[in-house]
Formats: C-alpha cells, structure tokens, sequence
C-alpha cells in the first residue's frame, strides 16, 4: 500500500494478533500462503483490472472476459500452477466465466459418472482444454424438478446411436453457463428412452460445435439467453439455449458408470452404488457454503471499513463529526453479518470434513450417514446462502448512498451472489427436503434407533421437552452450554410440533403441503443450531495467537444472540426461555457491540482481501475514500464530453422552445 | 391484447368486480380514468419502448432517455396536458429522469422557499423548460445531516453578491440528479455567511450552464459521478458532481421567503412560519409512500401471474405438474406481500389527507399537529419503502431463475427503486426520529396532555398494558378489533419499555445512543399499527362492487396476521398475547391464504397495469411466458453473430494449444 493509511488509528486499537487470525480465517497455513500468493499475483497484473466492467456494453463485456480466461490459463501454463493454486487463481479472477463450467461441473460430471474408458477419453482433452465443455441440465420450462425434463435421448440399436432431441418450446435447455457462445461440448441430461421404455433423466456427452470453425453442428440450435441482473455480474457469462433436431450421437457418449445400454439396446445397472451422486452433491454444497463466506465477508469489510472512515451527525463545537461505526445501530446491523462471515467459514471447514467422511463410508459401502449428511448440506446451503444475499444487500444500505454507485463494489457483489438462492437446489425447496428428514427422524424415535451427526440431539428430544434456561444475569448468556441447550430446545420443539401437527392429517402428503411454511421454520431452526453448534466446537479446539480466541468468542456469542433475539418468537413460543431472559439476551448482546467495536477493522482486514478483489472505492484498505470516488466519477463515458451526446438534438430545442419542429 | 389469454382459467375463479377493485386501487373513478388513458397512450408509443434498456452502453442509455423525455414534453404539449395529466404520463415514462428533479424538486424548492418576486421570475421560464433546475443539497461527505453541509455562500456588501464556494473536497455537491449533464440552473443549499457569521444552511439559485452553448459557467466544475446499481436503472439519470471556485450570484438569488439579507448584509427573519418547510416534507414522504404501493405491486403482479404458469413437480402420472401459485410455501411469502400492496396504497391515501389536514393548519397558524404528522409520515416512509425493497427481490426469487434475467423485469425493479430507503432520510435514522417522538411522548403522558392522531392510542396506555388478548379460536383473529388491541398493545409497550430503559441513563442522549437498535423496534411497532388501523379505517368506508370488500377483509387480516407471526417475539414478550393464540394467528393465516387463491390473478389484474409498465415477460397479461422469453433472448447484442467475437483471438488458440504465442 503506498501513501497514508487513514485507518491506522483504527487498527491500533485491535487487541488481538491480526496475522494469526488470518491464518485462522484461511484454514491454515499452507491454505494462507497459497491464497495469499495468487490473490496478490492476480491483483498485481493489469491484465486482470475489473474496475471498468459496469461501463462496458454487453459485447465488450464479454469479449474481455475471454480474453482473460485465455490469459489466466496462459499464466497458469507458463507458472505450471498446481490444480490448487490454478483454481484459486480463478477465484480471484472474479469474473464468471465458461471456465467455471468447464472445471466445476463438465469435468466433474465426467468423473463422476463415466466409466474409466469414457474417462480416459474425454479428461484428458478437457484437462487440456482442447474441448471445453458445460453442463446442459436445466430447460426453459424445468428447473427444481430434474425429474419432470423433458429433452429425450432415444437409443437407435439399428445405427448403434442415441437420438437427442426437444420435442417441446420448454424442453430446450436453458440457462448453462458457457453454453451460449464458447462450449464445444456438453453433459446434457435427457429421458433415456430404449424400445419405447423411459428409463428417466441420464447424463451424456454431446458435441456442440464444430471444433474448425466453432459452428453448431447439424441439428444443433444455441444462442445466448440475455442480459440477467447487474452491471457486470453474470453478464460476463454465456448462459445458454439449446435445442436439439434429432442428433444423433454414438452409444459410448452416455455416461455409463452407474447405468448403461447394451449394444442391443437393454437397460442394465451396473454394481457402482447410484449413492456416489450424492456425494458429489455434498460436495458441491460444501464449496457453495465456503463461499457464502467469503462473499458475505468481502461486503462485511467493505462496510466495516467505510462505516468507520464516513462521519454524520454528532458534532456539537464544529469538530468531527462522529464515525458512523459508533453508532448502536450501524453495530446492531453489522456485527451479526462480521459474526456470521466467521460462522459461515467455520461451518463449511467442518462441511470439508464431512464430505470426506461421508466419500471413506461410500467407498466401504457405509451409506448410513448419508441422509443426515445430504439434509444437512442442503439446510446449510439454503441457510448461509439466503444470509449472505440478504446480508450484502444490507451493507450496501450500511454505506448509505454512496454504495448504490458501482465504484463500491457492493451492486456487482449482490447481482452476482443472488443467484447463488435458486441453483443447486432452490433454498426454499431445499429447507422442506431438510424437514422432511427432520419429521422422519421425530416418527423414529421410539424405535430406539438413535438420531446420528447433527441430528444427534433428537435423541435427548425427552429431556429437551422439559428443558427450561437457567440464564439469570446477561453474562449467564456468555456460557456455550446455556446457549446450545436453548437452541436444541428450540430446534427440537419445532420438529416435534410438526410432526405432531402433521399427524392430524389423513393424507400425510397434503399435511406436509399444507404445513409447509411451518415445517420451513423448523429446517431454519435445525440448521442455526447446526452454525452454532460447529462454531462452539471451534472454539474448544486449540487457537493460537494473542487474543485470537477471544475474538472468536465474542463473535460466536454475537451470531447466537442475534438469532436468539431475531427468533425470539420461536423461543419463547416454545417455552425455551422466558420474556426476562430474552431480555437479558439482548442486553448482552449490545455489550458484545461493545467489545467488538475497537477490534472490527482488524476483524476485517484478517480476511486478508486485496483492494484488487475487494474491487470497492469505499473498502479501501488505506481508507482514503473520498479523494478516490471524486477520482473514479471522471472515468464513467459520459464524463468524456462537457456537454452531452444528444444534447443539440433534444435538449437545445427544448430550451428554446422549438420542441414542435424537432424530429424525435 | 392480442392471441390466447393463457390465464383465462384463473381469472373466471374471481369471486369479485374486477373493475370496482380497479377504481378502490386507482382511488376514484376520476383517477381511474386518466391513469388508464395516460398508461395506454404512453404503452401504444414506440417511442418510449424501454425493453432495450439493459443492453444499451452508458451513453447510448443516456442519449435515448434526453430523447424520450424531449419527445414526452412535445407529446405533453400537442396534446395540452393537465398538470395531473402530464405528472401521469411522465411516470408512465417509467424512467428516471433530469425532468423528475425539475418538476418534482427544482419548481417546489422556489414555490416553497422563493418570495412572490421570486416566484414571478423564476416559475414561468421553469414552467416552459426554457431553464432545466435541479436541487444541489448532499455533498461527497454529507448525506443525512444537512447541517452539516460546507459549501459557503459568503455576502459581499461591496458588490451586493454571494460567493458560492467549495472549501473542501468533501463540500463537493454529489448525487443531485440531473445535475451532471442536463440542469441549466439548480437551488444550491449553502451555509450563508454575512459579516463573518455562519447562519447555518440557505437555498440558492445557481446557474451553472451557459443558455448558449451549455458549458459551465467560469468557477464551476461539474460532472457526473458514474454508474450505479443495475443496467438500466438510475443510469438514465446524470446524478452529478459539483464544484464552485468563488462563483459570484446576485443577492436576490437567495430564497428569502423565509429569512432574508438585507442589502447592508442584515440577516433578518420574515413573518412566513419556517415550519411551512415542513409541510414540504410530508408531501414528499406521502408521495414515496403511494410510490411504494407502485413499485411493490408491480413486482407482486409479476410473480402471482407467473407463479399461476410456472409449474413444478407434483405431476405423478405424467399429466400437468403442479402450478407454483398451489405451493403452500409460495403463497406464504407471496400473499403477504399482495397483502402489504394493498396495506400501503391506503395508507398512501390516508396520507395525502393529511398532508391537505397539515396544510391547512399550517395556513391557520394551527402547529400543534406538525410533530406527529411528521413523525408518522417520516415513519411510514421508512417502513413502506425497506418493505418494498425486501418485497420486490422475495418476488424476483419467487419466479426462480428465470426472474434473474433482465427480460423478468424484476432486476430494474429492484435496483431502481432501493435507493429510496435511503434518500429522503435514511430508514434508520427515520425510524429514531419517530422513536424520539414517542418516547416524548410517553414522558409527557402523566401531564394530561393527550396524545393526537396516529398515536392517541397512547392516551390509553393504562388499559394497554393491562391488556390481555381474549382470542380463543383461529376465526377470532379476522374481528378487527382483536387485531387493533394486539397491535396497540404491543406498540404501548414497546414505548414504554424503551421509555423505562432510558429514565435509567443519566445521560439521556447517551441512552437513546445505547438503546437505539431497541426504540428502533418501538418505532417498527408503532408505523406497522398505523398501516393496520389505516387498513382497518378503509373498510369501515363503504366500497361498492361485488365481493370487493371481502376481498379487501381478507388481505387486511393476511397483513396483520402475517406480521403478528413475523413479529411474534414482540407480541409474546410483552405478553400481550399467548403462544396458544400467536399458533391461533398463524392457523388462521394459513386459511386466508387458501381464500386469497382463486383471487390472486384478479387481484393483480386490479392494478391496471399495461405490459408497457411492467416490462416482464414473466408477468405478461397473457400468461404466453415461454414462447416470449425464448424470443427475447435472440434480442440479445451477443446473438448477432453465431461464433462470438474475441474468439478467433481468445478462444481458438485455446482448443488449439496454441496459447503460448498468442498476443493477450
């Protein structure tokens, strides 16, 4: 950072090693270094400026983003980058591009459910990138329900083929990413149909485009779907439509691990377990919620940082006026967003571990673990997602006016994190699959098969009936046991209420139906018992680093507080605490404000962002806003002429009142 | 409309007079009609078409909205416009505009603050455009305090003159719309300094632009600030940047209705009450409020016409799957907000009777209503606009993915309209003013004098907090009164306990400061009585049209109910209600969502609103989504060509490995 750091009385005031918090933060040290190393390399090289992207037209936009996935591959190349530091590349790039596609879920999709001679083919083309492909699964009338797809995949034993095909305007496929003007190939999801049998929704590799002159191939209809939410955002990407008229494509391009069609044209399944699926799935969450971390994180610090350089108000004798930061208002909004970046990240280091755990099971044929893990994964996925869109719209407002300009960089981050709600798995529909789970566990109970993992606690659900919070001054409520018991109770309560509500109904389907918004509810209150619970547990392992602990443990009691006042309806509806107790609660959790308040810049500069990434005038890490927003409002194109293109044309006559001859 | 009406089945489920609700929405009959003529003539006009708006560059955008809003005012005077007619249509526009600043800012700041002199030279030329005015208040570092405000108008006695200057950087003028590019003239708001003495902030008028060839006036730098939130948005808008360098105005630029210069440099006041200012104010908030009720029911009719043509699992032998509007979950977050468009369009109504009440007064030197009406009209702009901000993105994630392209029309709407939770008095510290106000009013409550208006309630707070809820079963909750009781009983008693917080600071300001995130809650519960008991009010009136009032009864309960659960903490800690009658509220909410179903479609067709208006494909009048949104996409710039550009140069040395010689 060159010149005065505007913020430095801020950051004396920390009382805690910053540097070990950062190691906290990235998971260790190894993780810290990579990622410190190629955020820094990808800040450092102009190639990658991102700070123009609002200003351009849709073309342009794109057009630069494929320069930049060709230059970053480049780089990788010519570093010999491993696949960690390659990735991590990518991810400060910042800029969605066909490349996420391509490593994320063609590739993945090969490894997955081709078998070791359709891997052998295809990865090591993909690993070169001498084809790119995306992954064709949703269509234009088809989203949530997989099932319900309509593009049909109909084998021809007498050619030895399979004959893709949309047979409905809402079966074209609709929305994969890179689709639209960069795939050279696809994993499209199609019925399999043999003999007039539909065997349902499977996966195969089809070519698109010409590999010599990048034309769709006969039969082969794609174009981009249009401009989505944003200045930037996901315009960069060519989220695609696809049609198909009868293509045909060789047997050996269905992707056979699990299930396959013999030469004659018979529906066979092999002995890989179908189970493997879902660990891919946990997988994919796992990464989802680790991210929710880091975008909430980036808005956190963007306005942690301007909150403490803004000034209104307060100033009685012509002095300063008072840092925004200072407010208990501007704290009782941030705080619990900074608690539940830290929340997040910890919960999804613990995702990390169960996705491994659940693969050492898949592999021994273990598969006991693995509702609880995939109701778990999707609960948390809806959960931290939906906090995070909500939370970075809400640091914009945290910033006032100046975070609507794009130079906060806090538009860009909110359109390009929103859609993160609808896919892989739409978050509401998400949170009924979690209940569900939740209401099976309830019926099981007396069968004295005991709840496992995260849901363990459903086996104490007798004693978490009667249970009733001890809490009798607001520091009670510092004590870790006295906030997880008061969240089982509350969990466990609002299951229990379901399932017994639910047992009222005739026909269990319509009273799952009908309860759902109820049954919602008690998905949320499992999965913030679940981000407590592995926060807590966090705690307990061995933190270095002065004051690092401590920190932690303000943050965590925040991030419980703040739902317990957020929720309170549910805890005292419940009978968990009483009115006097929530009360403390709350009392506490101001004095929590307190304690973080000194500590919140270096809280946020321990997510070691560069101002590269950050990409936000407002979050400077040096704090010199002011200066630099002036600076940054000569740069939109319409400062490149004093009087504007248009203005002799429609304002002029305007003026001088000769609107009536004007042609417009 | 031309072709098949796809909803044609939902709307012959109505069970009321469409076109009486379209008159109760619109507001009267006259109403009606000129909105429906002014909506149609601006929807049958190529000319304002608005659907390329995303896919145009900053410029281009800029240059076609000087173009339509030359175009609207030539329409304006063809075809001699009323006022109200000419306000109409310019909001049909649906664009924002330097014209909203001249008409809605520019012209009632000289109205409002000009002597009659003033007035007779500056309204005319306003009024025939020949000078284009905007309102140059905030600057780069002052936002919410206009005390705080650092541009100087210093009076020179020698030449009869202020001088206009920037002291600082951070006294630069930012946000003003129109001010960048457009305005000829703006009221600047400076510190008026005469004889070394600082008078705190005045108005003046400033012309900033030569009426010749449209470049700054000598000492005046100006600019606009660059992009913000979203493709279309506020980028038609040239919110701009302003600096004086010592700029020179004559003495009777100043607005001296209220106080005045005399040409020795005497700073005097007139007889004109300063608190007319004020009736200003709660005009303008009355108007946001009416627009919220625009702005939520335009993303609500969006998504409950898409939610009846979207459809999503549920088919079990492969018929129809099952339309998302039958979702429990969906009407749950849907209906609320149908619920709450309706709550804020009467209240919105309410409002402009007060204001007229206000006004009034205000000419009768009658004070004594100004506090409350400016505190409840402060507090109703924050709640109804943070609602609908919220309200619109719940609807753009109710359609799924699809309502994240821009084609839904849903992301315009929402980047367009957040910024009003912050202009005009951010939400937060709106709330805390109308929290101040009632914990006054609590403190005087022993003294006899009885609280007026929104918060006579008040005046019973003995009962109030004696109160318990008689509700027994879930039909108890639709009786009004059960309601009302609820929510005054729980808005006392907030007042009350924060009241009761604060006597225990000695300190008073120092524990409004520590308490604020509490009376911020105090103050929620409060404007969401109103916004009941305004609700309530109406349906006390006598509203013709078959089933209408029914319909009306229904969403009135939904709102209430819908934020009794919301809010159900509040309700149970201060015990004005039980967890048995708080699970009572929540049954019978969920019935009412089953009563508003058949409705829902009719519901929206009530606001009258052109396909022009609501720029959704998704919301289409005619339910045809999908054929629509497939034609859409090959609309987009990207589609021009099949093999896009950048990938001769980006992408073919890619597949063909031959990167490392590329020139990036």
């Amino acid at each position: 950072m060159e010149g005065e750091d505007h913020l430095a009385f801020e950051r004396n005031k920390a009382q805690f090693d910053v540097d070990a918090m950062k190691i906290v933060w990235a998971g260790s040290s190894h993780a810290f270094e990579v990622t410190d190393r190629m955020s820094r390399l990808v800040a450092s090289d102009p190639a990658f400026r991102k700070d123009n992207r609002p200003m351009l037209g849709r073309k342009e936009l794109f057009k630069s983003t494929l320069k930049k996935a060709a230059y970053a591959w480049k780089r990788i190349i010519e570093l010999r980058l491993t696949e960690e530091e390659a990735g991590k590349l990518r991810s400060f790039v910042d800029e969605p591009a066909f490349t996420d596609l391509h490593w994320g879920m063609f590739i993945p999709a090969i490894k997955g459910q081709g078998t070791e001679e359709q891997q052998q083919k295809w990865l090591p083309l993909a690993h070169k990138m001498q084809i790119i492909g995306c992954y064709a699964q949703t269509e234009l009338g088809h989203g949530s329900n997989v099932q319900g797809l309509e593009t049909t995949a109909t084998f021809d034993p007498k050619t030895d083929e399979f004959v893709i095909h949309s047979p409905t305007l809402t079966s074209s496929k609709w929305w994969p990413g890179g689709l639209g003007k960069v795939s050279t190939h696809a994993v499209v999801y199609a019925r399999l149909i043999t003999d007039g049998k539909d065997h349902g929704v499977h996966g195969f590799i089809v070519q698109l485009r010409s590999l010599d002159d990048h034309l769709p191939l006969p039969g082969i209809t794609i174009g981009d779907i249009g401009m989505k939410f944003g200045n930037g955002a996901y315009n960069t990407m060519d989220n695609g439509v696809l049609r198909f008229e009868h293509v045909r494509i060789p047997r050996n391009q269905m992707l056979m691990r699990v299930s396959q069609i013999t030469r004659e044209g018979k529906y066979v399944q092999s002995n890989v377990p179908r189970q493997l699926v879902y660990g891919t799935m946990v997988y994919v969450r796992q990464t989802i919620v680790s991210d929710a971390s880091t975008a909430l994180s980036r808005a956190v610090c963007i306005a942690t940082r301007y909150s403490a350089v803004r000034r209104q108000f307060g100033a009685n004798n012509g002095g300063l006026e008072t840092q925004v930061i200072d407010y208990k208002t501007q704290q009782a909004r941030l705080f619990p967003l900074l608690a539940s970046a830290y929340a997040f990240r910890f919960v999804g280091e613990w995702l990390k571990w169960l996705y491994t755990d659940v693969m050492k099971r898949l592999q021994a044929n273990d598969f006991s673990t693995l509702p609880e893990a995939h109701a778990c994964t999707a609960g948390l996925k809806s959960l931290t997602t939906s906090a995070t869109a909500d939370g970075i719209e809400e640091c914009r407002k945290l910033c006032g006016g100046h975070g609507y300009l794009c130079s906060s960089g806090l538009p860009e981050l909110f359109a390009v994190y929103v859609p993160t709600c609808t896919y892989e798995g739409d978050n509401i529909v998400l949170l009924l699959q979690v209940a569900r789970h939740l209401v099976k566990i309830v019926s099981k109970l007396g069968s004295g098969k005991k709840p496992v993992g995260t849901a363990a606690y459903m086996g104490r659900v007798e004693q978490l009936m009667e249970f009733r919070s001890d809490v009798q001054k607001a520091e009670d409520w510092l004590n870790p046991n006295a906030v997880l018991a008061a969240f089982e109770a509350r969990a466990a309560r609002k299951s229990v209420a379901c399932a017994k509500n639910l047992s009222k109904f005739t026909n269990p389907e319509e009273g799952f139906q009908e309860l759902s918004a109820d049954l919602a509810e008690a998905a949320v209150a499992h999965c913030q018992l679940i981000v407590v619970s592995k926060f807590i547990e966090k705690l307990q392992q061995d933190i270095p680093g002065k004051g690092v602990k401590q920190q932690l443990e303000i943050l965590c009691s925040i991030y419980a507080l703040f739902h317990l006042h957020k929720h309170l309806g549910d805890f005292l509806s419940t009978g968990c605490i009483t009115p006097k107790q929530g009360s403390l609660a709350n009392d506490q959790l101001r004095s929590l404000y307190s304690q973080v308040r000194p500590n919140a810049i270096a809280l946020v500069d321990s997510f070691n962002y560069t101002d590269h990434y950050l990409s936000s005038v407002l979050g400077r890490y040096d704090g010199n806003v002011y200066p630099k927003l002036y600076e940054e409002a000569w740069k939109d194109p319409l400062n490149d002429s004093v009087v504007p293109d248009g203005f002799e044309e429609y304002v002029r006559p305007m003026l001088k009142q000769q609107l009536r001859n004007a042609r417009l």
